[in-house]
């Protein structure tokens, strides 16, 4: 009987399997090491430790009934033996054993296992050839961190901070210094956007806008070549742009992402994907089958991708320590592949992704076509209504099979991304497409969401490009130099005008004027936020004319007139 | 060509098909005929605007962009030819014409068609036997009515109202009238509990506790018997309960519900469904394929009853609009089976439910096993955070294909319930097990979400009910009586104790108390939210007991606490 288990780790997914396994079989002997002291640590709640929203530290590691989840708890309640700072130092395969160190002590051991769990995370990456243990340079990881983060902006000791990397910690810990504290901030970013693995190019703008209106400084395209102290703060090197080569900070925070912890793993010669992560099958068990990983540390199957990636999300790395635990006890349970729905809040923009952008498309070789359109995120006159801006990926399909292949969705807007990511994705990894869309079904009251859902609009308006030829293009288009109709309202026109020299005819009024609009050039037709823009192009196309095409998502999508200096805000 | 056509209705679905036919095919001459002066009202708003939320009710009837829509815009916008106080009186199908009235002048007409569309919508169901135009006794349900209401609240002159029918618009009434204006609600429900359509006796509960704390004074299993004129107000007769045979107040609504209006459709003919709704197939087409019937005067097939329903929501009417539309102009599209995914704000409540009840499958012969589960909405440490009660109905199958077929789940709490809804309904519309609950992927920040979902944690506790034996209650089970086993902390069981005689030994120390429990009598386990309790139901079935059970949802989705008169509130 394999009644030994021994696991690498006392993460969530660590914890959860042996836990789970323990709860399913007693008889088992279960053993978790750690080389950290503070274990089960609820990791993505210290931004918000930081910001002031989350009082007590302790509570990011206790139970949601207040008992602290340290080896006691797990030794009491769980009946698991949690060692902390022991550092598992080689696993040894063939013996089924693994051999460890106490971090402190010295103290060597030798275990054995019949079952081994590796749930060993990842680690921040690090700037290639900079300093890796500059005092004033750090990554944002443990408590202890966040502790002295938050005790340093209480004290009113930071008042300016450097970000590398405007990934999901970094935009998260950009809102975390500066809401409350008021620390000025500058993200740099080596890529040429914010959340560039989420988003596209036109929809990052959309958040880099928003991080400008709430005073934080967006450097993108930047990449850090030094860092320099100076008095009381540091000098950074950055190449690139045409607002100055250096960024002076107290401090900064390096956030450019994590790799999978592995080492160990590699040294036992277990096999390593292509994203860097331990390759796991469907029942997370390695190229060894008496070995499983889970967590940070593996490759995931991405369901659209088709293939492996590593995605350090809480979400899923708890869900493999059930999928672990149910296998070490004898319940043959699976982990499906994904699409890496996840979701940031920035400031007051909601900011939920899933499956891939067109950028990852192009990158993979994965022919696709987009859709964006801005939609109300409730009825439209209930005074909780917020604009959500979304774009969707889909399969150009010659076939036109149900529209095309979903491939992925970004959401972003003060309205509610989430709700539509999560029912957007678990229709992604069932490989739905673009008609599903419009058989999805939604709760509809006026304070939830509008009759027909934006995911429902959107999918509409993709049907409509795929099938009839109403064409958009991307709310981020030039605009100067095309002729274009405007249908808003006069008054609409009047609070915020197009640039470019556009021709205003109201929707209404347009089938009654549609000599005004020339035939001889290609129309671009624009309003607030692409319905009726699309329902001109329609007209027009209707009326004979070529080369027709609507702003998607419309005026309100379009960031250049949010961050144009010298402009009055609206 | 079939290049007439016809549209009985100028609400969502009506108007819908019309502006999407017309759309794909301008040729098409397009007619709609509406009773009414007032066409395309959101009147989902209504209470909405009586409430206070809403300023302007022409906003009910306006596009976003602020135009009215009346038959103007439709000729305008739309090359709709709208009539508004036009009646339809009868269909001749042999000559595909209808013979019509104007309900002013008299005036007749017969209009001809090639297709016909009837979207005759919903009308307010009547009490029987009681006056049907008592000016103090009225329905709910048009613009002008809400307008009296609104004025009426606003000069203070409404003090005291009753609306009989608990359902949704009863309850969305009785916050509307009392939660800003003050006006003493008393809600009549001739069922035993409010909400009976979508929730079970134990959820309803939920709902009925939260609205007496707001006031409302809710009366369930009462019929009205008799509707009396007294000074200044009516005095309704009532039987059943111990509370007295009557209620006081100035005025009465009537809010028992809506019947299809299918008189028209009788009379020529067409078949209607043992809901009393016009049938239609997939492509909602009626008996007659040249006629089309869409929106609330249809059944629609629900996906899990696997039978025709009545189910009158507005994001069903308008997305079957389009259906028909895209039918009338050629391009075939159908409307699938639905599971009534709906919602309702309650005061401070999110209610939201789809599929089946656990009353309705018994109701319906379906075989079923329920589990119940309070839970986070979001990370538990988030300020922000809130609960959520869950119940999930699924069915009992002895093969445990997948852990048995989805039915049906009801969502409660100031959390987010309408996301897991719209999550869930859609897994159930395409006949989802027990299983798939674990696969769902969820955006996981802590702002939003749990890194386990609720869905999922759910989910986890069906398998566990259903294939390790560990077994929940109802949170409304009686405990007094019961060999009780209370494994909340200390704090929690002084803050809370438990009715009932129960023995407190908190889950830490279980697995070194078991001593204490007695091995002769069947433990019902409690705990604040249900996951300790399951956990340590295990522990003690482990430890050779039998009959162990776990009171699913725990002490904080019992509503006897919260009701009972005397207590101070927590």
């Amino acid at each position: 009987m394999s009644s030994r288990i021994l696991v690498l780790g006392a993460s969530a997914a660590g914890l959860r399997a042996a836990a789970r396994a323990k709860r399913r079989d007693p008889r088992l002997e279960i053993t978790v090491l750690d080389r950290r002291e503070v274990i089960s640590l609820g990791a993505c709640g210290l931004p918000f430790y930081v910001g002031g929203d989350i009082e007590n530290l302790q509570s990011l590691r206790s139970t949601p009934w207040g008992a602290l989840r340290d080896p006691e708890f797990f030794q009491s309640a769980k009946a698991l033996d949690v060692r902390v700072r022991w550092e598992a130092t080689a696993i040894d395969r063939e013996a089924r054993r693994v051999h460890c160190r106490h971090l402190d002590s010295g103290e060597e051991d030798v275990l054995e296992w019949d079952q081994l769990v590796i749930a060993t995370g990842a680690r921040p990456r690090r700037l290639t050839g900079l300093p890796a243990d500059h005092p004033r340079l750090s990554t944002f990881t443990t408590a202890e961190e966040a502790r002295r983060w938050r005790e340093a902006l209480q004290r009113g000791q930071l008042e300016s901070l450097a970000i590398v990397g405007a990934g999901l910690i970094g935009v998260e810990l950009a809102e975390a210094f500066s809401a409350l504290w008021g620390c000025e901030v500058t993200l740099i970013e080596a890529l040429d956007r914010v959340l560039g693995r989420q988003l596209d190019p036109e929809m990052a703008a959309l958040v880099e806008a928003h991080l400008q209106e709430q005073e934080v400084r967006v450097l993108t395209s930047r990449r850090c070549l030094s860092f320099e102290e100076r008095e009381e703060g540091l000098e950074i090197g950055i190449d690139g742009g045409t607002d100055g080569d250096s960024v002076a900070a107290q401090h900064a925070i390096c956030a450019i992402g994590f790799e999978p912890e592995v080492d160990l793993a590699r040294q036992a010669g277990l096999a390593i994907g292509e994203a860097g992560g331990i390759v796991v099958d469907e029942t997370l068990r390695t190229s060894d089958p008496a070995i499983f990983a889970a967590g940070d540390c593996v490759e995931v199957r991405h369901a659209v991708a088709g293939r492996g990636v590593h995605l350090p999300l809480g979400s899923l790395a708890n869900r493999q320590g059930r999928v672990v635990g149910d296998n070490l006890s004898g319940l043959e349970s699976c982990f499906g592949a994904v699409v890496g729905s996840s979701a940031v809040k920035v400031f007051e923009l909601n900011v939920a992704t899933a499956g891939l952008s067109e950028e990852a498309c192009r990158r993979l070789g994965i022919a696709c076509d987009c859709v964006h359109g801005t939609f109300s995120d409730r009825a439209h006159y209930h005074p909780e209504d917020e604009n959500l801006h979304l774009k969707l990926v889909f399969a150009a399909d010659a076939s036109d099979a149900g529209g095309g292949r979903l491939l992925g969705l970004q959401a972003i807007g003060r309205g509610d991304a989430v709700k539509r990511v999560d029912v957007f994705g678990n229709l992604l990894r069932r490989g739905g497409c673009v008609e599903d869309l419009l058989d999805l079904e939604f709760c509809y009251a006026p304070p939830y969401a509008p009759p027909l859902d934006p995911l429902y609009a959107l999918g509409c308006a993709a049907l409509n490009q795929v099938r009839d030829g109403v064409r958009s293009v991307a709310p981020s288009a030039e605009l100067v130099g095309r002729e274009l109709l405007d249908v808003r309202t006069e008054a609409e026109v009047e609070a915020a005008p197009l640039e470019g020299d556009a021709r205003a005819i109201p929707l209404e009024q347009l089938r009654a004027r549609l000599e005004e609009v020339p035939r001889d050039r290609e129309t671009l037709v624009c309003c607030a936020k692409g319905p009726r823009s699309a329902e001109a192009s329609r007209i027009l196309m209707q009326d004979g004319r070529q080369g027709v095409r609507y702003l998607g998502g419309g005026v309100s999508m379009r960031v250049s007139r949010r961050v144009q200096p010298g402009e009055d805000e609206e």
